[in-house]
């Protein structure tokens, strides 16, 4: 596309020089700061995803740390998730939400302790979000940034890597679930999570110098299992049927459109964020849904830069949010955010830049 | 750096095909979106800015619209700087903070009517703080980022071009006043303003549909002018002493540290954000304030990519935020945020990551 002039306004990340040694050649900005993506061979990097063991520097994964005493007030007035049985030690999957009902991130919530908590965010602001509520409610806790830059170990065989650096006691470790603990000096908290249906383990670095020497020891563990550079993979993530937030969901979607409804618990307190909304929405029933498409034709096709406009009979009946090729299916493969009337198994046509493609509506996940 | 991976991620602005076209080269990204900076040869584009016109893809400074019956209650209540003499067709410079008197944004307010504001923001989610705000108090306001993506023309001859286009009754528009109209079927609105202190006017194009033709208009009425590409340029900046909030702030930043005291009426409604910090700032007086650095040496150095120690005898006492070589000065220049005891006139050392360089403290502007 063209160079991106590096400023003091994109933040660098405690892996990035490891990553450049690597053969680093494509980023995307997340969170304002870089997130290596490409390492020359997309392919190839796709498929250590799938067949093998991949490490991603996803110090994007930022942190938005709550501590004091209302710290577990506050963390469920901004849940829409039933957070009274979670114990320390524990992570959740939380669609966060604002008061419309509008899903604006989608963090693993890890709980520390009754009064420390991490969300660990995708890409937006969460923490100008959290501390305008905590204000506004004059709750007494602290927001901040941490010094913490997770690392991901991802496919069938990260178990193994894991397994070698930390001990066998990982093997157990339930979804989501994680463990403070100390590597060769280097604190770290070590959480079985990660954006990919492939298995793995998320490492959360928590001091910014000790990049290069996290790299190297899972770099040197990975090498029997033929361990590689990678990032998390469109292709995957579409397969699998995981949704970017953000990216699949615009400033209008609700949870129940994009198949997060399952993390929603309408019997929250009142007092949650949205979650009167959410309620309501629930009670009508959300007017569009989230499908696959598959796309016909058996070549690459551009990647959406945009949503593309789903039509039927020449009337719009929704958006392609994402696509992408799949390489397990050697089909482009997408997702339709689009009107409830229509279900899977029909047809419909996707308006692109380059004329439009007949494509057809499934169930997800298509793996 | 490396490539930048297009994706919906990262918004394209209706200018940047023809951005392109003058052979772009860079860009950084800016409130999730590309911000077109250098076309080739970074000095020529910084002398155009100087002593002829320019004109630079500014889309990124997106628009937050608060619409509604309480619109005007609620700019208020988000601006620390008095709004009750603000007229309908006026701007302001408002620098927003949040609870705790840290500035988060530094917008133009826009004020088109009592029930309809814009902020014109500078790089950060003013979108949902503004919601959260507005939900949390039960205000009758929607908050919405319109079609609107401003493209400015800079320099001391930018008075000429944008009179050829418009008339010459803009020579008399005050600073920051504007005028919604049409030109040529496309809705737009003029303001005497920009990021530079070399004069202009931002055209604030209102349909994206129409960005090629607004780019041939200014390009062909500023031909005799010798128009050219180019962006918000830092060397120009820090030599006229513009503060870059995100940049120059940092999350404990208040108004009073970094020159912008002069924005903030103490004075205003009690139910103003940050207001009650404030003024217990205020009356104990900021702990640090921003000077300008002169660094030692005859050669452009790096550009910092982050925020670098100063050092006295030994011992920090603040931070270069920023540093620029200056074509003007033909010297290596930077904002220094430091302690109040450390004053102008005074030496100090900067921690650059080469080694450390000797530097004077200047009171700002530079030029």
């Amino acid at each position: 596309m063209f160079s991106i002039t590096p400023t003091a306004r994109l933040r660098t990340t405690p892996f990035l020089e490891m990553a450049r040694k690597e053969g680093l050649t494509n980023a995307m900005v997340y969170n304002r700061m870089v997130l290596p993506t490409f390492y020359g061979n997309p392919e190839e990097e796709y498929w250590r995803l799938i067949n093998g063991v991949s490490m991603w520097d996803v110090s994007v994964e930022r942190q938005v740390q709550v501590t004091g005493k209302d710290a577990a007030k506050l963390a469920q007035i901004l849940s829409p998730r039933d957070l009274s049985k979670c114990k320390p030690g524990q992570g959740k999957y939380v669609p966060l939400c604002n008061h419309q009902g509008t899903v604006i991130n989608d963090p693993i919530l890890l709980k520390h302790d009754e009064d420390r908590f991490w969300f660990s965010i995708a890409d937006s602001d969460i923490w100008s979000w959290a501390s305008a509520i905590a204000a506004e409610r004059g709750l007494d806790v602290k927001i901040e940034e941490p010094d913490v830059s997770p690392l991901a170990v991802q496919g069938p065989k990260a178990v193994e890597v894991i397994a070698d650096i930390f001990g066998d006691w990982v093997r157990d470790l339930k979804y989501f679930w994680f463990k403070e603990l100390e590597l060769e000096g280097i604190p770290v908290a070590l959480q079985r999570s990660g954006w990919s249906k492939q298995g793995g383990f998320e490492i959360y670095l928590k001091d910014g110098s000790q990049g290069e020497k996290l790299w190297n020891i899972v770099k040197e563990a990975g090498a029997p299992y033929d361990i590689g550079p990678g990032s998390p993979a469109t292709p995957e993530r579409t397969e699998s049927g995981l949704v970017s937030v953000g990216g699949d969901t615009d400033a209008h979607t609700n949870p129940f459109e994009v198949r997060l409804g399952q993390y929603v618990d309408l019997d929250v307190p009142d007092d949650t964020v949205g979650i009167q909304a959410l309620r309501k929405i629930a009670e009508e029933g959300p007017k569009r849904h989230q499908l696959g498409l598959k796309l016909e034709g058996d070549q690459p096709a551009p990647l959406g830069l945009a949503w593309e406009d789903l039509t039927s009979d020449g009337q719009k009946v929704g958006d392609m949010t994402n696509c992408t090729w799949s390489y397990r299916l050697q089909q482009n493969i997408g997702y339709a955010l689009i009107s409830r009337e229509v279900q899977a198994g029909e047809k419909v046509m996707v308006q692109r830049p380059g004329g439009e493609v007949r494509a057809e509506l499934v169930e997800m996940p298509f793996i």
